[in-house]
């Protein structure tokens, strides 16, 4: 609760830089999850590391609460402030603070997208892989552990953040990691805090891995007559060792939306889309090792393309899905769940998905980065219709169930947050537990993003 | 301190599996360090989580430090009973408990070697590449975080560990990560304890990522005339996005004591070795782009070799590196100790440190993992000469805070055990605090390696 002395105290820091006018309170509630919660107090918008520093020694000092806000892209409610207190509105720290092309680094603050940054970075040579999709801030990216299309190749934000400031619960600034490549120097604090969801500190600056944009681009498009033999030809080129870039799978509805929307005429079939990084001679043999490989699998109407436009178009139906399938049924919202498995067991927890879809009358295409085991229910839910919410919630949470079954994990890149707070239990056990002690340890008043991921 | 009491406790576990012979103890007080401590007053030999867990709990009851054993090869006293207590000896629990090819995941336990991890594996066409150089355990390689020659194409002992069981203090049994190649499901405990040296709890099961064994292999060496010849020479192939497997960095003081040992006549100058993994001709590309690029840097002298008895004989100088660097200066030790930067000051960090060594009168060639920006020096002290050895101390030391001062870190892959533990502030500063924040709330009696790695 922020008491009238709090806020005394917060505008003494921010000034005009914080707002309790109803229409932002409410900006920074809304969610692009099922989950709702209610409005933060106030909203502050830092510009430096010390002023993020003396908010958290504010907070310590009133006991409000401090929630991140970077697009607000989050899918499971991560920025929803379920305890009130102030929203923590990282947009105006959203520079980049030096570039280091021999090393292939570059520091930026936590408020800048990805999409500016790679233009930031075009110049270089360079270019920073992760791409979740939305167009979400480097701070979201590396506190909810965002992956996407690319990790296949490139990693997560796990392996592509090298180090970070960190503004700890009563103010503390530590950093975490060097600007070496690599470090045996002590416990992997990046890696802890990369993924905690704004449980136990809040990201004031990130060491991030950049990559060399790569020479040449090659892609391709084919379809399959089941999703087992798409995901049996993904289990293949993976072992060649054909170092895939991308590789994205549709299934037939999707398919069935992108052509309804885009007026194509793709056949309504399973699909991999695949994306190949290298040399010209490289991405060549890449993509004829895979033709090879798909064709065994008994793939047809192989599509190539290696210009920039043509490889645009080739992908239309993954670009345009999330849009496909929200105009497939208008008056509804598309509530987006992932899960992940290890790869052997991707067919079975697909297909049982898809029955189980098909079974409820919801419509609930499904995509995924197939080649992390990684896939997405789109579920259509009618605006205001509580039942079919259940309906969708009943859904995810046994998508999420049969992903434990099959030896992976309830979310592989959407995170926690609050909504998916209820099967950490399931999934980790008395591991859960020890996230708690280690949450105790560095938040001691539970006051950075109460609510959220741990016990 | 060990009382009777536990001693009759463990003795009801472990039985024959409890020594606290001599001979025994004094086998595991050695180390690879210039650090030396006391021997343990026990060690026991446990085969199962179970009885890892009941040791645990014994531990806690009485009060007796644990430290975990591997294969004893640690560089910093990681595993030295600095507190007396029980070592706790892994190598009965030493099998591979299943391999996924499909999923690329091998479950272990954590007293296998490595070496003998891929015998096992050779058949599945697949391989575990972490090579730290040591034949260690790779319950040891995950305690330390190991890395090693192959990391700078398939990253360290944090990118391939993909789930562990831990038996934490007081005897809970924890497991982290899942089989999927990917979570955001909470606070990756995974790679908080990879590298956690045995302060957190005891690893007594890994799931491991495995790779595909390559189809072709190529390996090239080259001599420049300068080592910043050499590192801009890496700094560019890593740019052009040639993928290398391995490159490794000899200086010229290296190659002498190899062709002393093994009788060659290298040109006694800075060499760059590298290897290539992929298709046939992906790896011919691959050589034919470094070789290019490598002129352009005045490298001469260029080795080729594809079959594997011809890779072993280009790689004789790095295999015999340490062998010969040993046999220059019969009755003395090799001190190894590392460090690592960022590429773009690899160079001069190379080159001051070479200095230092050189106004030191200490024999101490310098090579190491330059993809990385990780360097070795092998500080040769004659034994039993504690002159000799203070300078090598504090050559490492002033090694470590020139790579600090380079935006790098005090060590790249051997870990701080207890040798560099007077270097955490330096490099952490309050970050270091925080790690101890952690070790106390998973670990609040301190029975977990103490007087290791956290304050």
């Amino acid at each position: 609760m922020l008491t009238e002395t709090a806020l005394a105290d917060l505008r003494a820091v921010f000034g005009a830089r914080l707002s309790t006018a109803r229409a932002v309170l409410d900006a920074h509630a809304q969610s692009e999850s099922l989950v709702s919660g209610p409005p933060p107090e106030a909203v502050v918008w830092p510009e430096s590391t010390a002023e993020v520093a003396e908010l958290a020694r504010l907070s310590d000092r009133h006991g409000f609460a401090l929630v991140g806000w970077g697009a607000g892209t989050s899918l499971e409610g991560h920025a929803l402030a379920l305890a009130g207190g102030v929203t923590v509105d990282f947009t105006r720290m959203d520079k980049v603070l030096s570039v280091h092309p021999e090393d292939m680094t570059a520091v930026v603050q936590p408020g800048i997208t990805r999409e500016r940054l790679n233009e930031e970075l075009r110049a270089t040579g360079l270019f920073f892989p992760v791409d979740p999709g939305a167009n979400a801030t480097l701070g979201g990216m590396a506190a909810t552990r965002a992956s996407g299309t690319a990790a296949v190749r490139y990693g997560t934000m796990r392996g592509n953040v090298l180090g970070l400031e960190v503004v700890l619960a009563g103010g503390e600034v530590i950093r975490t990691g060097t600007a070496a490549p690599k470090s045996s120097a002590g416990y992997d604090l990046t890696g802890l805090i990369v993924g905690s969801e704004g449980t136990l500190g809040l990201i004031t600056e990130l060491t991030l891995r950049l990559h060399g944009q790569p020479e040449a681009v090659s892609a391709a498009v084919c379809a399959f007559d089941s999703m087992a033999h798409a995901v049996d030809c993904v289990i293949a080129t993976i072992q060649s060792g054909v170092p895939m870039a991308r590789i994205e799978f549709l299934d037939a509805a999707t398919v069935a939306a992108v052509n309804a929307y885009s007026r194509l005429d793709l056949p309504v079939a399973p699909q991999l889309l695949v994306e190949f990084h290298g040399s010209p001679d490289g991405v060549t043999e890449q993509a004829a090792r895979f033709g090879d490989i798909a064709t065994g699998f008994g793939a047809t109407g192989f599509q190539w393309a290696r210009a920039p436009e043509d490889r645009k178009k080739l992908w239309a139906a993954r670009h345009a899905a999330y849009r496909a399938i929200l105009a497939s049924r208008p008056g509804s919202r598309a509530i987006v769940t992932d899960a992940c498995v290890p790869i052997s067991a991707l067919a079975v927890a697909v297909e049982e998905t898809a029955a189980d879809i098909a079974a409820s009358g919801l419509p609930g295409p499904i995509l995924g980065h197939v080649g992390d085991g990684n896939f997405h229910a789109i579920l259509m839910v009618r605006e205001g219709d509580a039942e079919e919410a259940a309906t969708a919630k009943a859904l995810a949470h046994r998508m999420a169930e049969r992903a434990l079954r099959l030896g992976g994990t309830i979310t592989g890149e959407h995170g926690i947050g609050f909504g998916k707070k209820g099967l950490m239990a399931a999934e980790h056990g008395a591991t859960w537990a020890a996230m708690g002690r280690i949450k105790a340890a560095l938040d001691p008043k539970g006051l950075m993003n109460p609510g959220k991921l741990v016990p």
